[in-house]
């Protein structure tokens, strides 16, 4: 194994909500208001870093204080939420936004709808820096891994139980457990997430797994943000190289992008994002170049890759030829496309010449 | 355990490939044009059958001959499924629906578009009588499943190897190794079938597996057919009771519906019923008896639960009251509002006190 990780993420979590906490107790008994300098989501606020190939948050920040009766309500909101998170993670439970929205209802703090929690919630994580996975706090969906990667849980009931993640050729689901696992052993020399549940069991059916050496990943669409911190974490503790494979439209070459670079929406913290990771089709030229059955690009497909063509991400290559060869030919092909020679041609053939192809670059 | 399958369901999916196969061919000797008579999917033919609960197909079939030029096109594009389906069932792999209409020019057999193989598809069932997963044709989505369940695997590369399925505290993907795998070894007593990710994990987290000796299923959202197969086959092979918790709202009910009584979509297949399922809430009168924070219905929920209750399906109890509550007070709820009263209040009270109340109905 490469390495192990020194303080652990709820650790650091704990410690974070701890300092937050004693922080607000000093000011009071100093006699002051308590305040606190939240960092400034907005567009104006939000810019792109070519070099961490992500957007992130500029330095301009807004101060929430008790002193300002207008900020008591979000003010008190927070310091909430940082108590419930502290309590999820002291206890070890996880729950969702949602769960969150209506445990206040418990506590008589009041929010309007859940877009007010979820938005004081994403203010938690701009002001601590750390995903709230990292506080507990999961989405509903859940994607899958399969490979020769051995975790070890961290939860109640399971402290120190060992999973081998080829135990379940359905794939394993990526829950709270598994996100926050130690990896302890592993033999895998690389990564790959594929955008559909068919295709990801189609690669375990011929043993992907064994003969390219690969953790697979089902992202069941847009990965869910649990898969995209386990991405990064498999990228930077295990040190693999980390291949996505979508269909080849629009929509696709996004979910790889959100995969690799990250979203505007969660510019405030890193852990979600994998800047080396490599998109490996199914790209516009490919269509062409293996004669793909295809459908032809509807008008918001072409609206879509406009816009993209904008958006700083897409810079560089294969991007930016890609959208090209998009607008040109008109075409997008589904993964499922290659069945059109035989349901392994993907494995045998597209995949190594593709792997082969992106390492060249 | 109670039993174990004597022919397993693949084997038998075989032996009527294999019919149908030599029917054709013995037609052709005798100097025949092959034809074969397939069940009338149209809605005159569809009735409700209030022993079954569900709907199924009536007597009525037509004949579909190589003698009629107008049926060649149809009669060899099911006659090419039933070859790609003995297929894959033969050499163990699996495909979606998806692939199976790229898959189809690889045999230069000639599809409109993907509608037009799904309704063949669907006609091969109808005409064996078998569900597509038992031609291991599976849908994209996945559901999970945890609890105290030993499956034994028939799947290449895994015969013979056993998982316990509550190996992952985020739950066990079911998917086509699962859906058909042996049941070897079990303590539970009941089958939870819920709605939603995040309360899944909630259950698992109090360990409702062990206090209600229950194995979980998280469908995530209405559930996938593969997973309705898995419940039948819990409810009949192991002999446990299902009970189905969604959101107390028409969508929720419905998705218990679905589970219980089947689609009429689905009205030529029988595997994916559970009959005597019981949907344990959040029921509309829950809304009102646990003072849960609700929503208004909207327009189109009030339209629904109007459609509802002119549904066969939805006579009886418990669901003429429930659409007779629904309309009257005219709220939903979700299954995360019990988190008012904290995060354990719907393992530690309402699920004891309503497995109470419908086991007394």
């Amino acid at each position: 194994m490469k390495r192990r990780r020194s303080l652990s993420d709820k650790e650091k979590a704990l410690k974070l909500l701890e300092e937050l906490g004693e922080n607000v107790y000093q000011r009071m008994e100093e006699g002051e208001y308590p305040s606190l300098r939240i960092p400034d989501r907005n567009v104006r606020n939000i810019v792109y870093d070519e070099t961490l190939r992500q957007y992130v948050l500029g330095p301009r920040t807004s101060l929430r204080t008790a002193r300002n009766i207008k900020h008591l309500r979000p003010l008190t909101q927070l310091l909430w939420l940082a108590y419930f998170s502290k309590l999820l993670v002291g206890s070890k439970k996880t729950s969702t936004l949602r769960d969150v929205f209506y445990s206040a209802q418990a506590y008589r703090v009041d929010f309007e709808d859940q877009d007010e929690s979820d938005e004081r919630i994403t203010e938690l994580e701009a002001l601590l820096r750390v995903a709230r996975e990292e506080l507990n706090i999961f989405p509903e969906e859940r994607s899958s891994i399969f490979g020769q990667l051995t975790i070890r849980y961290n939860v109640p009931g399971y402290e120190g139980r060992r999973l081998d993640l080829t135990s379940h050729p359905d794939g394993v689901m990526i829950g709270p457990a598994l996100t926050g696992a130690d990896f302890v052993d592993t033999d895998a020399e690389m990564v790959i997430a594929i955008e559909k549940g068919g295709l990801f069991t189609r690669f375990i059916e011929e043993r992907v797994h064994e003969r390219f050496k690969a953790i697979l990943i089902n992202t069941a669409g847009q990965a869910p943000r649990a898969t995209r911190y386990l991405i990064r974490r498999l990228r930077y503790e295990l040190g693999l190289p980390v291949y996505i494979l979508t269909d080849g439209d629009p929509w696709g070459m996004h979910i790889a992008m959100v995969m690799i670079s990250g979203s505007a929406n969660a510019a405030h913290i890193a852990q979600l994002t994998t800047p080396d990771a490599k998109w490996i089709g199914v790209w516009a030229t490919d269509i062409m170049k293996y004669k793909l059955p295809y459908d032809r690009l509807t008008d918001v497909d072409v609206k879509r890759l406009k816009e993209l063509r904008e958006d700083p991400r897409y810079r560089g290559e294969p991007w930016s030829t890609q959208i090209g060869a998009f607008l040109k030919h008109r075409r997008k092909s589904e993964q499922e496309a290659f069945a059109k020679y035989g349901l392994t041609y993907i494995v045998d053939k597209y995949l190594p010449e593709k792997l082969r192809e992106v390492r060249s670059i």
